[in-house]
């Protein structure tokens, strides 16, 4: 039997949840608040309910310091389904702005609209992307597959530059956005912490800044709330719970509110299908899910509440300092980790460049990749209770995820274990 | 405090789950199998996540009797992403099979193949609804939706032929479907149970079987593995797990194998756009979800083992008789609870016709409607410990969801409910 106080767990995602969370977790799912019925029993549409969403939001907003015109949305969509997400919605805004602006010119004449919108979107909707690693990837390719390859500009492929291999994100200069004077690109999409890849931004990119800066989006599954984050700086944030916020089975999305109705009007479905256009299914629409406080249809609420656990502990715990708090001391364990590995190049060799080493996803080989040697490295973790630290099946080597739930006891036991298997 | 004991708890979904699935449950969210990390916090792609996959499939196979060319799917998509991804991707598998046969007729030729193509998915692409209720309309309203509604036949709306309201399902005799001869729909969809309007099909439709039947997809989130269920009858079964299942966060599909690849070939996403049909998303594709044991991208562990357990459950209590030991039980609970409201005709007025009424979810007036007195009805009730009985904001009264986790002796409280506020 091995008890949870002897195991280090540094799995990538679902990830480790703070012991005193999942205390409570095991409670609330017998009895939430004395009801006599438990979380998972209980309606989307009861007062608990709305007040655990009320409470979570707030929570996250106290943490991130989110403005009062952005809004906070949960659905069921996991990571993946929001590459699709973003595509389907801010595609939708783009188009409804372009033939907004035609019918103004033109008037009423319905044929001729859609005649010089057909040749608005063959010539100048692009979606850019800023492939930094596999889920970049993952989601430029998901976007060609819906709306097609030609529509899709890869601005940057960071492999290019380094190999064929992920692992740098060479400077701005050298990147292809869509020129900002044909009005730009729909959205630039980027992933913030590359998982796989060990591959983070170490802070948001100057040319997607300024005045007629163009709508980003970025995928934050696993750097949420790890980091001081300028959300006017995004159209949209979004995120899989499932590594720094809690269970897999939620999304969150923070979005700004110019882009839902009233302030903007999305594109029919008559119209997208007119345009050759995809549309996307209704829980993914994110003015109906907005509308419907993220209750357009049966929410889990467990997995709401697990996310406002971990977040008002952040609140509590760093107070003033919010998630700036938690950002110290993400930098200072990942700063000790890295300490260790750079100590020794003989054994150890990170993966990534140094100036977009990921916080959160440590990545390394062992003795230049030898296989047996990693295997031997993972079985001597595993001994002392550090667990999920195999890298990921399509990379291969070492892989530490320092996630908020990591503790600095936990980083500070694998860099023990880094220096002894280097020294042994 | 009000402790489980206490009470009987009769929400439509969430819904009860078994006390004992749910004391298992908050142990294995700290610890799962005495690893030291607890169940949320597992890879989806461990071993023992495998083994819970393998687990409830097996589970649910032996209860319903799936046979070896059905496979199962589990999606994060809830039941309403269902009503899409349904469309999707059947509405793929049959433009294919369309382009495969005119490809065959006129050869290489791909523009008039596309020409023949578009002409026959203008004339012929329909999708049949039987709209029984609430939630089969919802569906129809997504299908119109997605695929533009001159493309659904709404084969049946119930409301018709019952003065505008849901409650009544018409002899098949009167329904609209596409004929079979020109090739007839793409699919016919209907839901099994109508969760707020308390409207079950007594048995699979006559129209609906055959030789040439064609392709049906039904809905049984609300009463899926509560009676038999021939599933070689359907091409797609599927329910969201948060009523007789398990937790909010996964659905459940059961699909004919034949739909898939290799045995089925789905459109591109390029000819589904030239044709003015939708892509959806890759989450909601049926196929990648197959191809990669519903671990396409990071699945509710947790969600599926808390089904798994229920289905297991269910074997070990019903032994050889399986679902068909459920079923009697949730007879004899309807058959109790239909009981006592028909004996009181002047308090009690069941919802539906006779013909149709629920079995899980018993939809009835107080006093005809009258509100003060059917809020004295709940408040007496929740004093008994009888919780979850308003009807659906939609339609007000009351409802008794009677799904499995309800135990008969619940039941039985409720009868003697019904009866001592009828008698007062
Ligand atoms: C950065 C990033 N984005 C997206 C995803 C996909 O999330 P999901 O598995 O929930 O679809 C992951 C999963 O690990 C991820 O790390
Ligand atoms: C029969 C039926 N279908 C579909 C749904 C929609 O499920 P979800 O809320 O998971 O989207 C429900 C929800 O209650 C339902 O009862």
């Amino acid at each position: 039997m091995v008890n949870r106080s002897d195991v280090h767990y540094f799995g990538a995602g679902p990830a480790p949840l703070p012991t005193a969370v999942l205390e409570k977790a095991s409670q609330v799912l017998l009895n939430y608040k004395d009801k006599g019925i438990g979380l998972c029993e209980i309606s989307h549409r009861s007062p608990e309910a709305n007040e655990i969403l009320a409470d979570t939001k707030q929570a996250l907003s106290t943490l991130l310091d989110i403005p009062d015109d952005y809004d906070i949305l949960f659905l069921q969509s996991g990571g993946s389904g929001e590459f699709s997400a973003t595509v389907y919605n801010l595609v939708s805004v783009w188009v409804e702005k372009k033939r907004a602006e035609i019918a103004n010119e033109v008037g009423d004449n319905k044929d001729e609209v859609l005649k010089r919108l057909r040749k608005v979107v063959d010539e100048e909707l692009k979606l850019d992307y800023l492939v930094t690693g596999s889920w970049s990837k993952k989601a430029s390719e998901e976007a060609a597959r819906l709306v097609g390859s030609k529509h899709v500009n890869v601005a940057l492929d960071a492999r290019k530059a380094n190999d064929g291999k992920f692992g740098k994100i060479p400077p701005e200069s050298e990147w292809n956005l869509t020129p900002r004077k044909n009005g730009g690109p729909a959205f630039v999409y980027f992933c913030d912490n590359e998982t796989v890849d060990g591959v983070e931004f170490p802070a948001f990119p100057k040319s997607l800044e300024g005045e007629d800066a163009p709508l980003v989006c970025a995928d934050m599954s696993s750097n949420f709330i790890s980091r001081k984050v300028d959300v006017r700086k995004y159209a949209i944030i979004f995120g899989g719970a499932q590594k720094n916020i809690g269970n897999t089975g939620i999304a969150i999305v923070i979005i700004r509110k110019s882009l839902l109705p009233p302030q903007s009007q999305h594109a029919s479905p008559e119209l997208l299908r007119e345009l050759n256009l995809p549309v996307g299914p209704i829980v993914l629409d994110y003015p109906t899910i907005a509308k419907n406080n993220s209750l357009y249809n049966t929410l889990p609420i467990f997995d709401v509440w697990v996310a406002g656990q971990v977040m008002a502990g952040l609140v509590n715990t760093y107070g003033i300092k919010r998630i700036g708090g938690q950002e110290e001391i993400s930098n200072e364990k990942a700063r000790l980790i890295y300490g260790a590995l750079d100590k020794y190049p003989d054994v150890y060799r990170v993966v990534p460049d140094k100036s977009v080493r990921s916080r959160m996803n440590i990545c390394f080989r062992v003795h230049g990749g030898d296989a047996d040697k990693e295997k031997a490295f993972l079985a001597g973790a595993e001994k002392k209770g550090l667990l999920g630290l195999k890298g990921h099946r399509s990379v291969g080597g070492i892989r530490a995820s320092n996630y908020n739930a990591v503790s600095l006891e936990g980083a500070k036991r694998l860099v023990a274990y880094l220096e002894e298997y280097a020294t042994a």
